[in-house]
């Protein structure tokens, strides 16, 4: 581990105490006060574990073939992912490695950009902060997307539960819990319980936020730049909620309409919902820390990364069809979830209408065959090769808005380089 | 209609339209302005219609004999309310009268605590400038309590349905439709659809959390009190998060632990969940823009303040079992709902072992006959009794201590007496 690393996790608990301060001086009721302890804690060193888990969870409905019902809330906190099959939480324990958004690069980024910024002359009082700042992105990043609900019931339809009475009975008894509201069955908290779990996993996800501003008053506010920073959480924060609803009404997991898709829409989602919090932020959080005033530095930041965000976001996209999952750690579920992805759009606008018809029918099913047909179709038309040519195409385009950068603004080339050089031709 | 609620209400649309502007500066894709548009107007309009329709709905199950799965989010804009049975849907316009909740008193406080504040010497901008304050203070209150998930699935158990197998049929559909992610069934948006619409709702309170700082920026930067204006609502937030979060953890509505019960935990929740944002937060508003500056007038402020909002939350608990339903506009569903009322939290240091056995087998039951057991329970130990003894020595200390207030500091006792006359013996 760096030693950037190690000096940014070590400021985490300092931080997670200072929230628990707040609650302490309210005399909250211990038990609330454990639950956000845990919560807090969790949202720091869990961190790493998470992003595993989801890989592992979203490959198992493949292998699966009896019936579950996984609930699962993508939160901060890993334990508040609950199956009802004791088996699967056994398996739980030996998880794949974790992907680059598992790795704290945003709230590292802080420190990176800063001590670009700031050169030999940073203190250490200066990288503290910057470290304390890069656990508030951390913060936001983890309420960042909304908790997701994933149901999975393989192999199970009507037929599969006429054939088999047992299965029939074992999903009534899910279906019995919801009337009575009852709490267990056979000892396993039941599905409908897991529904209150996840009001209050969006309640602490809230809360989590609310934390940010908490650390913000008490370490920025004799700052000359502390509205400034509460102006740019405010804004970042927003931007994402737009991305995200623009995600859930453009391709909500359950109703699949590839006419609310467009090139257009893909980027307007990818820039709001990724780019701002994950690229602009962390370098503006440097930048204000490090006096700069200029209003051109922060438009020249943005005007690259924002569409450096959007390349990021793009091979994500990618790589989740195309990547080998033994190096991004995963099998891609893109195709059988309806994701709003840069392939599919791009390949709308590039098939025949007898294509569209192959694509409205398989698109979106979770079905392996009907996946195969949308990867068939990805061939015939060479997504790849356009791919290759957006790569390119990208890449010097931000190169050459990198090579402008006005350096008398305060900000400099090399954050934008150091930048380019962690993403560029990634493959995982 | 007063005046100043007709010119309150007028304010409400120069508002939405400060928000638009945020998403046409950055071009946002139409279906998602148009969503947002709609949410705006909502969250100001149908404000007045969404209390009725709660206590519309939480009678329903009682009087319902069909299976009915109704997946109600509780937010700001009733169009989530989405039922499988569209029989309902027509029912739902004949509403009972509001409640005082839905009355804008939190937004108009703001105002009416100005006046008084400024006198005579009031002019026409700042109170323009109240009303923005007091539209921030509904958008808040719009977004508290969280959604809430309520799933009615009356008359239709195993037996049930084993005994009529068009309602299997129809139940497994519904099941059916998770497994598929299916959209619609024989017309009517199933069930697992509306979890989406439940994320896009959770997603859309945020979005009208963030507007608050929008809001704020461009009609308070300039003022010299914008810093103490953004930590107000950011303290205020977290508050009420951790009341939200005790009452969670405390009485999820489907595992019943009276254990977990106190009136000291019932006392937190109250002050947290509701006394902040209600009536600490509008009163603090006013008093912000009247230029009060010294600390000890907000604590006074918040010594009072916090115990009257904690005893219109104990009347409410009171009149939710003893309110005449014709007089409040709902039938009480605390008992039913396992809510972590006042009248049970003092039941509970009151009875005897036997009694308690009594009470642990029947509250939070969905079930007539369990809530008459709970309400006899509450007749034999006179819980009445006790509720007028607190409404007494509740409205003679809260009269104490306005009498004690020192208007020196720039609050003036006025503000306390006018909520005390709205609020005190109460009947709705």
């Amino acid at each position: 581990m760096s030693t950037d690393k190690k000096a940014f996790l070590d400021v985490f608990p300092v931080l997670a105490d200072e929230i628990l301060g707040e609650l302490r001086k309210h005399n909250m009721p211990q038990d609330a006060y454990d639950w956000v302890k845990n919560v807090s804690t969790r949202a720091g060193l869990v961190r790493f574990r998470i992003e595993p888990w989801v890989c592992f969870i979203t490959t198992f409905p493949v292998v699966s073939t009896s019936l579950v019902v996984v609930h699962y809330f993508y939160t901060p906190f890993g334990d508040h992912l609950r199956i009802t099959a004791p088996a699967l939480l056994l398996t739980l324990s030996s998880s794949p490695r974790p992907t680059l958004a598992g790795k704290l690069n945003r709230g590292l980024s802080v420190v990176d950009t800063l001590r670009i910024l700031r050169g030999d002359n940073i203190t250490d009082e200066e990288l503290f902060h910057a470290r304390i700042l890069g656990w508030t992105v951390e913060w936001v990043s983890s309420n960042c997307p909304l908790p997701r609900v994933l149901f999975f019931a393989r192999e199970t339809s009507s037929h599969a539960i006429t054939r088999d009475p047992i299965q029939l009975q074992a999903f009534f008894l899910v279906a019995d819990d919801i009337m009575d509201s009852s709490y267990t069955r056979r000892g396993q908290p039941c599905w409908f319980r897991k529904e209150n779990v996840g009001m209050v996993a969006i309640n602490d996800g809230i809360i989590l936020e609310s934390s940010v501003y908490i650390i913000l008053k008490k370490y920025f506010k004799k700052t000359q730049y502390y509205v400034e920073l509460l102006e740019l959480y405010h804004e970042v924060t927003f931007q994402t909620e737009l991305g995200q609803l623009l995600d859930l009404i453009t391709a909500p997991e359950d109703n699949v309409d590839l006419s609310k898709f467009s090139p257009a829409k893909h980027q307007f989602i990818v820039i709001f919902k990724t780019a701002y919090y994950s690229f602009y932020l962390p370098v503006a959080l440097a930048m204000l820390m490090a006096g700069v005033k200029n209003e051109n530095a922060y438009s020249q930041a943005r005007d690259i990364l924002i569409p450096l965000g959007e390349y990021f976001q793009v091979q994500d996209d990618y790589l989740d069809c195309y990547g080998a999952p033994e190096v991004i750690g995963k099998i891609g579920t893109d195709i059988q979830d309806n994701k709003c992805s840069w392939l599919v759009n791009q390949a709308l606008v590039r098939i025949t209408p007898e294509q569209r018809k192959i694509l409205d029918q398989h698109y979106g099913k979770k079905d392996s065959k009907a996946e195969a047909a949308v990867k068939q179709l990805y061939i015939d038309i060479d997504i790849e090769s356009v791919y290759k040519a957006y790569e390119e195409k990208s890449y010097t385009e931000i190169s050459a808005m990198i090579a402008k950068v006005d350096e008398s603004t305060g900000v400099k080339k090399e954050v934008f380089t150091e930048y380019m050089n962690k993403i560029y031709k990634r493959t995982k």
